[in-house]
């Protein structure tokens, strides 16, 4: 399952606001392609992040895709309800296992942090009992500021995460750190305490290595990852650095493998258009796009 | 080990010749990095190929190394000649799997490519036992004209070679039609019945699966790859879209999973000025270089 998180982690790391209406096409076009999972925004203040100001409304129409399920990021206890309240599907923390940097990016320590996801799951439990809590472990390969994390951290905070109710766990390679063996052996790790709650992988392209991590992650069975399309967001360098991994790329090399993913690859092309009719000239990545499927290859047909 | 491609693979597919002292100055600059087999011309008549008029200079140049393989790419028994005659100490003849692109290439069938390259081996056998000969099955994983090749024809190919006299086997994903189960499969096939000697993987980053694949080899003992600085050459399509896997980002993956390449990515980065100078503006690929070193990182000291 592969979720789209362009949306969300993308259009957030643009300057520029995508228009509401514009927004809706693409999802729905995300949609078309066969998505099942779309990271549509996040509840934080429109102060902060103008780009995502809208993103109730946008989760009110991602939601008419009966069978699509929607999720926004919520860095607190009322960013959590607004999300409850616009009737997401589901939420994700970013929970930061390098404390250092949860410090300098939300001022909170993990005891603290721990505090906001209880009162999270508190609410959850109390109003919302459909939505499901993910926890994104963010910097679980390392961090900027600190360097290498500890894969111990790592497995704790994860286990303090399920214990206190939360549904998922994923891994996110925030900074772009990641390397295979690392991926297989921390996924690993965290599955031997947690089980299949362990689900996602969040990777990000910047060194070049995301899609060898999605393979070593797919190896230890993780079947859910996150992607966005054209590469955008993720914090890239450079023309040609991408931040996320390229969904396309990502859908190609799992169905290049026999892994059926439901999405439609030629569609998926397409759909980068209607990404930049929403946001014109923004640069997009990605090889399977530019260099086109191999021949003989057999797309996708549901 | 790592060796790097780009004198050959990666300059053949550029228009502009490299002046010979700047390839020397270029190869010089690999060297003191650490990479210690470098592929740094191939024997294919001047009319032809241009870039490559001044080869045998260059493995002269190069073999003043003592502990450089110096490799040369022929196409046929006269390019060896000249290659044994330069001193090479490794030559690589590509055969191409799909009959179809051999034909198209090198108007030649397999049996014809078999006749040639017994004629080689006999060659090396007579007048310069020293030579290795390696054979580089190339479109191993898909051809542009047919589309998908047999995975038996591969191993079959191969243990024709290994029968004659062929020292070693390499695996080319010429087409980047590679995916990562394919990659474990194939070298796993012909490694079953051809041993170590499947020794190499020549892998293009066409689609983005790059640095995936080679993992994938990796995992399934291979431990020589065929990689170009900047990722040169093998047919890039766009901006961002490199052919060659990229030597910066596979050392790069390589070291940050603790498997010593021998290769100072630092130098490494500086490297790339010294191949610029020689071809001005020249479109280069590549994250890591971009990205920069993680936090932390243990550089390679040797």
């Amino acid at each position: 399952m592969i979720c789209e998180v362009g949306p969300r982690d993308g259009l957030q790391s643009i300057d520029r606001v995508m228009p509401t209406e514009s927004k809706k096409r693409w999802i729905k076009s995300l949609y078309n392609c066969g998505l099942r999972e779309i990271e549509v925004g996040s509840f934080v203040p429109a102060k902060l992040l103008p780009q995502m100001a809208d993103t109730a409304e946008v989760v009110g129409y991602a939601k008419q895709f009966a069978d699509l399920t929607v999720v926004a990021l919520v860095p607190n206890l009322r960013g959590a309800a607004s999300a409850f309240e616009s009737g997401a599907h589901r939420i994700t923390i970013p929970f930061s296992v390098s404390e250092a940097h949860l410090l300098a990016n939300v001022r909170k320590s993990h005891a603290q942090m721990y505090e906001e996801a209880r009162s999270i799951i508190a609410l959850r439990d109390a109003e919302f009992p459909d939505a499901k809590v993910e926890v994104s472990l963010s910097t679980a390969f390392g961090c900027s500021i600190t360097g290498p994390v500890s894969e111990m951290l790592v497995r704790d905070l994860a286990v303090g995460a399920i214990d206190m109710g939360v549904d998922e766990i994923s891994l996110a390679d925030t900074t772009g750190y990641a390397n295979p063996d690392q991926v297989k052996r921390l996924f690993s790790l965290v599955r031997d305490s947690v089980g299949a709650r362990c689900a996602g992988a969040h990777l990000h392209n910047t060194r070049g290595l995301g899609l060898a991590n999605a393979f070593a992650a797919y190896e230890v069975g993780i079947r859910s990852f996150d992607s966005s399309m054209g590469g955008i967001g993720g914090c890239p360098f450079a023309p040609g650095a991408s931040g996320n991994v390229v969904t396309e790329d990502l859908v190609f090399m799992f169905e290049s493998m026999g892994s059926a993913t439901g999405i439609d690859l030629e569609k998926l092309f397409k759909a980068r258009d209607v990404f930049l009719e929403g946001l014109p000239d923004e640069p997009t990545y990605g090889m399977i796009s530019q260099a086109g499927l191999p021949k003989g290859f057999s797309v996708f047909s549901a």
